[in-house]
């Protein structure tokens, strides 16, 4: 059986988490940073050594390509991101991008050649941390976001990305397009508990949530505590107490559901005296799309329904929306027939947070494994996953791509 | 029939109300300040001219004396305070004490004698603004707060109580100790909305409802909004969800019960994450100590029931409490006989908030009349109540008084 080289793709991971390297072992190696550039410059080294040749386009894209014996045919991509949160760890991206590396290697070891090329590509920006727009550089590519606005974006000492792909010498001539691909895999921490909960080594990722974000203002009657009947008041907490549990109850009724209440404040914020203003923030997420559209309906009427009966005007806007994505079905067959070569636990899953495979689905076949994180923890520089997981996981990418490489 | 001079009375209250003036219409006349001292000076010089005699006593609180046919019968004694929050209104506590005086002179204008003596009291640092302690010349004559506590009571500079009387020469050489009497009245504005929505003049307050406070501190664990199951959550907001709607249900079965919840937050507060702790404020009221009691207990017992369901640790803390006072039945009969003279729209209520005669009826038989203020708004340069209401509200302390006074 065909297997990638554990070692080799470890010591990898280990050198790359060098650049930006935080004391509490994480790293902090924000986007078109010195550390950033560095980072990729020691990945084109690799990339050069393992006989690729090599792009860069205009936001900064950087694509390394094996070629197959069809040069016409599309490219089965595999990407994924060098970049890091300021207390980030040393697998989320980097891991991905990686196992693509190293599945090149393997080919090359075993002089394995494919019918279509093979390209691994390292999007700019996924983390939306230093410039405010996650998946900048898929999103651009995919033709999601104009490059302007992503070039225009500043981080908070008012650089802007067009300044900092000049700085650090990651600004390409190459069109940021999509060109003609015919897969594209990308291979993941789960950021999540699921794998690790269920004892699982791979998740198959057949899509990503719908999800969206809103802020919900209550507006109630400031009266005192204590000389104010409870009949008379205009009580956005009562208000809560209506909607609360019957939100809950709408989420949990519905398999696969998500709602998380993450921010509440009261105002006046007084010990004695009734809020005149309650602001809660609610996260709410399904899979599939119809479905996530009647939660999100049920949940305006439920709110709006209880700040009714009790008198307290309810504002709700709408400030995060992420469509949901499918993945291809041909894509998801591949990493199936992958798995089936090796006897690693594994589930089919949906994603709960985004990744550049979104704005990658958009314009070509896509689908995404996943492999566990401890403790489901990543943004954290105690992000930690198991060898035999990035194993099994690289494994499974490099015979997913054989699996559409080869005619 | 027997009536103040109301025109005396309303001049008076505007006379006082220009120490401290605000631009805003209201008064910043905080305890022992030059502005209290000042109006103070102003009221003895109205006693004097009635002809009473005036003791001030080592915590500050000054007493105004009009004789009884019998020297040595118990007196009569009306009290509230001069002093004002930073942007406090012009009548509360400042009605009831210029109200005691007008009865005073109302009795003298009709050449009324009385057997009991009468006696007006200015207590000292009803606020607690300034000196962090409310009703603190009250609670220190009524033995309810040590002397010397109160006198080290610092302000927000380094002031200390004891430094305070000196500096405003309200240092008195009398004994802060109750002594023999009879009956006490305090009058005051409602600082609630309930006699003006009931349509009523005169509240015959019975008693005030027992109180407290507490912190309730819900642990949770942080989990990312998307790939987290509900099922798998430790949800502190679902904790809530369980508990509020049985909260107020609780106090809302209850005749006379209040809950309010003023203030809440979550952490990280991030809004998608499930919080890691929520807290909240309860405030719990009832006027009856054996139900108030029971609403705690059952309180308790909601909260940890639920949290215990959702596996979410709970920590609950008291951090206030104020015993509930049950006014005296013979004080009060005198109110009720006083209105019965009138023809004024009354009702028996309780009192949400704490006053002066709270610890007065530590020592003495005591009862306490409300008058409304509009929109029920005190603490607040806005502070309004109508003429007519403070006279209304006048006259029954004086008949109230009468009723006690006279064998």
């Amino acid at each position: 059986m065909l297997e990638i080289n554990a070692d080799r793709l470890w010591q990898r991971l280990m050198d790359m988490a060098r650049f930006g390297a935080t004391k509490a072992g994480g790293c902090n190696r924000q986007a078109l940073t010195d550390e950033d550039a560095a980072g990729r410059a020691l990945f084109l080294s690799w990339a050069e050594q393992a006989g690729c040749s090599t792009r860069l386009d205009e936001i900064g894209n950087l694509f390394i390509r094996r070629e197959g014996r069809d040069k016409e045919a599309g490219a089965i991509l595999i990407g994924s991101h060098l970049d890091t949160q300021p207390t980030g760890g040393k697998y989320d991206g980097i891991y991905g991008v990686l196992a693509g590396l190293e599945l090149i290697e393997t080919l090359n070891d075993r002089n394995i050649e494919t019918d279509h090329p093979i390209e691994v590509v390292v999007w700019t920006n996924e983390e939306g941390c230093r410039f405010s727009t996650a998946m900048m550089g898929s999103a651009v590519w995919a033709g999601v976001m104009p490059l302007e606005a992503a070039l225009s974006l500043q981080d908070s000492s008012g650089v802007s990305v067009a300044e900092a792909l000049q700085a650090t010498n990651q600004k390409g001539s190459e069109l940021a397009r999509a060109g003609d691909v015919k897969a594209a895999f990308e291979l993941h921490i789960e950021q999540g508990p699921i794998l690790e909960a269920e004892n699982r080594v791979i998740g198959i990722v057949t899509g990503v949530q719908n999800m969206s974000r809103h802020w919900v203002r209550i507006h109630g009657q400031e009266v005192h505590a204590g000389p104010t009947p409870m009949q008379g008041r205009r009580d956005p907490m009562r208000a809560l107490s209506r909607f609360l549990p019957r939100l809950y109850e709408m989420a949990e009724g519905i398999e696969g559901g998500r709602i998380t209440f993450g921010i509440i404040e009261a105002q006046p914020a007084s010990n004695n005296t009734v809020p005149g203003l309650l602001t809660l923030s609610v996260d709410i997420r399904h899979p599939d799309k119809a479905i996530y559209d009647r939660m999100v309906t049920q949940m305006h009427e439920i709110i709006e329904a209880a700040c009714a009966d009790e008198k307290t005007p309810v504002e709700m806007e709408k400030f995060f929306h992420a469509p949901g994505v499918v993945y291809d079905a041909a894509c998801l067959d591949s990493v199936r027939a992958a798995i089936a070569q090796f006897d690693y636990p594994h589930m089919e899953m949906v994603s709960g947070a985004g990744h550049d495979a979104c704005n990658v689905s958009e314009v070509a076949p896509t689908a995404m494994i996943f492999i566990p994180c401890e403790g489901g923890i990543s943004h954290n520089e105690a992000e930690h996953i198991e060898t035999e997981h990035a194993t099994a996981g690289a494994n499974i990418l490099l015979h997913s791509v054989l699996h559409q490489a080869c005619r």
